[in-house]
């Protein structure tokens, strides 16, 4: 399976893995719930080796034991898996990093994450998981966004004391741009090695994707469906699907790929990793599958001119103070 | 004349200002040293009363020449002026920024800045002064880019030492992103009070804007003019020049205005500051006089339609590590 060699480790991240985030997670929490331990084994089963999850995914427990189930049954070695976490925005004071780390851990049930990353440069009021786990955007009253003064560089040492204390192999930043980046990189003792963006045809991001690629930093892009999650959640912004786009379907056809993969291998084909969900059997093999054919440079480029800067995912919609993409 | 009430102080700083940012510097740059304190002099007379300079503009002698001729003849009174000028790359660690701020003033022939900012986001290896001024981008073999690693939080912490100092009535950002910003403020003993930025109708910026606005930073806009300044300097990514373009042309005519006027007042009309520059006498005064009409909401989101984020101001064209934008 192609995989990216991160630069400080040279640990190999799987360039195809499967996203843990459940956009039906609160329209039909039991139905999600009950299935994702199952989901992630059979993920495993078909080939999946990396599995990126969250605090605030809210299903760190069931996902781990699909992965204990499937290391019991011998299908897999932990150390042929590669684990993403994300500490979230509630927890980056330096007294709740560690503590918050250790909890995920036993939440899944192993001993280290491969990867832990800053989910959001975006700091807010702190929150006991034993009141509300996870706490999402809102405090006790479900509105009011409460902001809290942690400084990247505080949230940054203690991440590589996850390092250093072995809860984690490798941390990284998500959801940043690059002037946060580079700030990161003159106090870092211990770099960022991955950048988990949102990246599809509709958002190129073509400087960032330049800039990580640059500075050594291994690029994961999200939501490389585009709108496709958002419609669910009637947050799509009315862009059209990018699944049945014309330049989409067309580039299908004549590879004889479903567009799914034609979305995946244009981001893969330049060394972004992907970490597409499904729980249709046959689209998560689909997925995974999606290296073995070669986009012609003009058909990426055809893609990539789809570009219209549509970010999906931008906390400036929630309140006016988190324009952490602005 | 119209002005912001910066958050902190409350101090008043004018919505047209006068650019100091010479891009014939170099091309010939006696004619424009010599001109440029008759400049600065002239645009007093006509009544401009904010100057925006910047230690990497090379002119700080010359233009404080022009000021304190003014100031000499009775024009104005020093406390009416509102002087901004920048820190430069090269002087981000702790240890520098005081000293070339006094070496600053001291071109200036002036006591007190109004307004100092941090210029780029970027931290470059010290040069003494005394060796080369201004240092410019790039090393001593006029081509390599050396980074610093100093965090933006050391140098916003002597930052705010120069207001303390009183070397500087207020201080802010510029060419920063949401991100970043987010983060000094969460630092900040002395909050950013102004975002310089580059913005015209083909770089709109409305998130930037619209976090500034929520986050009482006031807004000056750089490049009011787009391409124009480039275009020079074969700088203009081909862009097509926006005082020649349908809409701002057509605008001008209904307005019976210049082009130009209409372009400033596309952003004064939103409270956001400009610091456009003309050696032409005349156009000097219309750029002033600028906001003695108004556009028409739907005449604003014309010229906002315009927008196709075209940057011309871009580190990351001189060296792929200076993404401060991506």
């Amino acid at each position: 399976m192609a995989s990216i060699a991160l630069a400080r480790t040279g640990q190999k991240m799987p360039l195809v893995g499967f996203g843990l985030w459940k956009v039906t997670l609160g329209l039909c929490a039991e139905v999600t719930k009950s299935t994702c331990a199952d989901t992630v084994y059979n993920a495993i089963k078909a080939g999946y080796r990396l599995f990126d999850g969250a605090g605030d995914y809210g299903n760190e427990k069931e996902a781990g034991e699909g992965v204990r189930r499937a290391l019991k049954d011998g299908l897999v070695k932990r150390e042929e898996l590669f684990i993403t976490s994300k500490l979230w925005n509630t927890f980056h004071a330096k007294e709740h990093v560690k503590d918050i780390a250790t909890k995920q851990l036993g939440l899944w049930g192993i001993e280290y994450f491969d990867l832990f990353l800053v989910h959001f440069p975006i700091s807010l009021k702190y929150v006991d998981p034993s009141e509300r786990y996870p706490p999402e955007w809102f405090g006790a009253d479900g509105k009011t966004v409460h902001l809290q003064d942690t400084p990247m560089q505080e949230t940054w040492q203690v991440m590589e004391e996850l390092v250093d204390a072995g809860l984690t192999k490798n941390i990284g930043l998500s959801n940043c741009q690059g002037s946060l980046i580079l700030d990161v990189l003159r106090y870092a003792r211990i770099k960022p090695q991955v950048l988990q963006i949102e990246l599809h045809p509709y958002l190129t991001q073509e400087h960032l994707v330049d800039l990580a690629k640059t500075l050594d930093i291994a690029i994961t892009g999200y939501s490389s469906f585009g709108p496709q999650s958002y419609i669910e959640l009637n947050m799509d912004r009315g862009a059209g699907s990018l699944l049945a786009h014309d330049v989409v379907t067309s580039l299908a056809k004549q590879h004889n790929k479903t567009t799914a993969q034609i979305l995946l291998r244009w981001a893969t084909q330049r060394g972004i990793a992907v970490v597409p969900k499904s729980n249709n059997p046959q689209r998560l093999i689909q997925n995974l599958d999606s290296e073995s054919f070669d986009l012609k440079p003009e058909e990426i480029k055809a893609l990539s001119s789809l570009n219209c800067n549509l970010r999906l995912n931008d906390p400036q919609d929630i309140d006016g103070r988190l324009g952490i993409f602005a």
